[in-house]
């Protein structure tokens, strides 16, 4: 069993905006507001990052914590109004309902089925797959089963059981807990620059998935890959597993 | 002496944002990239406040901190690269030199001997006045002084030596701790929504300059008292001396 090449254990992705599209909500905001779809779009999500990350910080352990749900629905209400749009409750409920179903990316589903198929191969990869996200578990469950996807993950962690944001380290510590691995054994991706330097910070080996081709964060904290889609992902992590041990 | 009134006990200033202007730097910023400098100053000092923000929540206990000059310069830096702006060192040094010595609003010094003033009674009101401020010491010793209003404040708190960026409590202790009083006897004067909330949360007594006329943050800790400038906070602060009892 010694031969058997376990490096990495897992694949853990960070969700919103990593595997779904958060602006695809676009399209609705743009039906009822012509002309601002898009920046209601942008500071929704802005404020949506922001009220999550303060209220872990203002206590880590957690007494200013509220649901990602409630958050995104406070951060739409302030989006809204620092834009002037009058959002009344049949707006609000449109746009949080097609957030609870975003789209994925196209090329989400094919790299995961891609990457499960190489971690199920008879010389015993054995590639762990999850989500670690800031989205409640009722958020999660809805977003993956939605997408098809939900068969593809072993777990699927929201931060809600440790009561605190990303990049809280209670926060990553739920995915080296699940898959029983130290960090740098699990690959963490995510498309926001914050979370990578986060899981850096913590201690995972990290991947960038760069779709709009922005410049790195400037955090000190440097991925180990970047790449502008999944599919280079998934080249990512078998060159890693041929040149890594464990 | 029990009829000394003594609440508030202090009035504690966030700086950066709430007594000097933070986009005083635009017109710089405008001469070295014309048509971009409003867009260069905002995302500035947005990135300023996330980096802050990220590397206190990885750590409370301070392992990622770094001093704000520091983070400022990080901050500009990825700015610049979003906005593909070409910012060569000298642009760079230009920029900060004038982040060093940015102008205070018009009503800063006025409020600030008109609370002098009222503090100094002879029925003894002994109003505290400090800055409690993400800044690191060096900046903001330069900062009151090019402003004039030095001599002005029984403290001028930094978080540098809590090793934590505000909203975290460690920061905002450091307030209580300097005037020897508790969080409600203290009112916490910022401009910046997010820190009216943090200081909320922790306790303070919270005053709110608005001066763009944004909508509340939906943080669910509102302030006790909000104007447009600081002649009003002055007003604010008689009223609640008569009103309220230590």
């Amino acid at each position: 069993m010694t031969s058997l090449r376990r490096f990495p254990k897992a694949v853990l992705f960070d969700a919103y905006g990593t595997l779904f599209d958060v602006h695809s909500v676009v399209a609705a905001a743009e039906q009822l507001f012509p002309g601002q779809g898009d920046a209601l779009s942008q500071l929704w999500r802005l404020k949506q990052i922001e009220y999550s990350q303060l209220r872990t910080l203002a206590d880590p352990n957690g007494s200013h914590y509220k649901p990602f749900w409630d958050v995104t629905l406070d951060a739409l209400r302030h989006a809204a109004r620092r834009l002037r749009l009058p959002l009344d409750a049949a707006g609000e409920k449109r746009l949080m309902d097609q957030y609870a179903c975003l789209s994925a990316f196209p090329d989400t589903a094919p790299a995961l089925r891609a990457l499960r198929e190489y971690g199920a191969a008879p010389d015993g990869r054995a590639l762990g797959l999850g989500i670690l996200s800031n989205g409640n578990p009722g958020m999660l469950e809805i977003a993956v089963k939605s997408a098809g996807i939900a068969d593809l993950f072993d777990h699927v962690l929201s931060v809600h059981s440790a009561h605190a944001y990303k990049p809280a380290p209670a926060a990553y510590a739920l995915g080296t807990r699940a898959f029983d691995a130290s960090a740098r054994e699990i690959v963490f991706v995510s498309s926001n620059g914050w979370d990578v330097a986060g899981a850096g910070w913590f201690g995972y080996t990290t991947y960038w998935i760069n779709r709009s081709g922005a410049p790195l964060e400037e955090l000190g904290s440097k991925p180990r890959g970047i790449g502008t889609g999944m599919a280079e992902l998934v080249d990512f992590v078998k060159t890693l597993a041929l040149t890594e041990k464990d």
